[in-house]
């Protein structure tokens, strides 16, 4: 596939880009704060755009979000489905549909995140989370 | 900045992306398919996500879609605000707030658009949008 590489110090797999973006949601889920500062790149350039928001940029806002997210105690389950997975050299990004079940209530939203493999760990660099019409 | 390159054959700017990204939305206001496929990478991994609808996947289906789109007639005057550029080697993208105005209603979305270095040239390769609330 065009662009498509892995090699050198950049080998990789699609399941390890999946299971950071699984990563991602185990913390989301738990409300870990803790697992969602090692799940991201720390970074000023990373991005966090929450169903409906315009994106927070920078590691302190994207961290002060989930911080706030958190304590309201308001964080989902999440059922993950429809996940497709792209890699190139050193960046990968996934898009996936989020299930969300909250308070009783569920919504759903279309996700694109995006992974650079840092020391050879996928990190989160962008999330981006639109709401998904119920057609 | 971690992680950020640009050197040898796949020098570039962020000034470049920002084309690259004003191209889709110049070909998205025209109703410009010619312009639209010129934006595109052709692969089988390409990825739309229109507001609202869950992400089309592979250049058959995401080209049937902007087909859809400007045989409708639809197509919206676009102003675009907040455009932040992030670049890696071979790899870029690019988030804005889409401020859409068609047949006299307004709405907002907020777009991360990935695009690939080929040949020399920033190629869409994945474009999601989600619709914004009105705070």
């Amino acid at each position: 596939m065009e662009g498509m590489t892995s090699e050198g110090s950049e080998d990789s797999t699609d399941e390890e880009v999946s299971a950071a973006n699984a990563a991602f949601y185990e913390a989301l889920e738990g409300g870990d704060l803790e697992g969602m500062v090692s799940v991201w790149s720390h970074t000023d350039d990373v991005q966090c755009a929450h169903p409906g928001r315009p994106p927070l940029r920078g590691w302190p806002d994207v961290l002060s979000s989930w911080q706030m997210i958190f304590a309201s105690s308001g964080f989902p389950q999440v059922i993950l489905t429809d996940e497709f997975v792209t890699r190139r050299q050193g960046i990968a990004w996934v898009t996936c549909t989020e299930n969300m079940l909250s308070r009783g209530q569920t919504a759903t939203a279309a996700a694109l995140n995006v992974f650079e493999l840092i020391d050879g760990r996928w990190r989160m660099v962008a999330h981006h989370a639109g709401p998904l019409m119920t057609a």
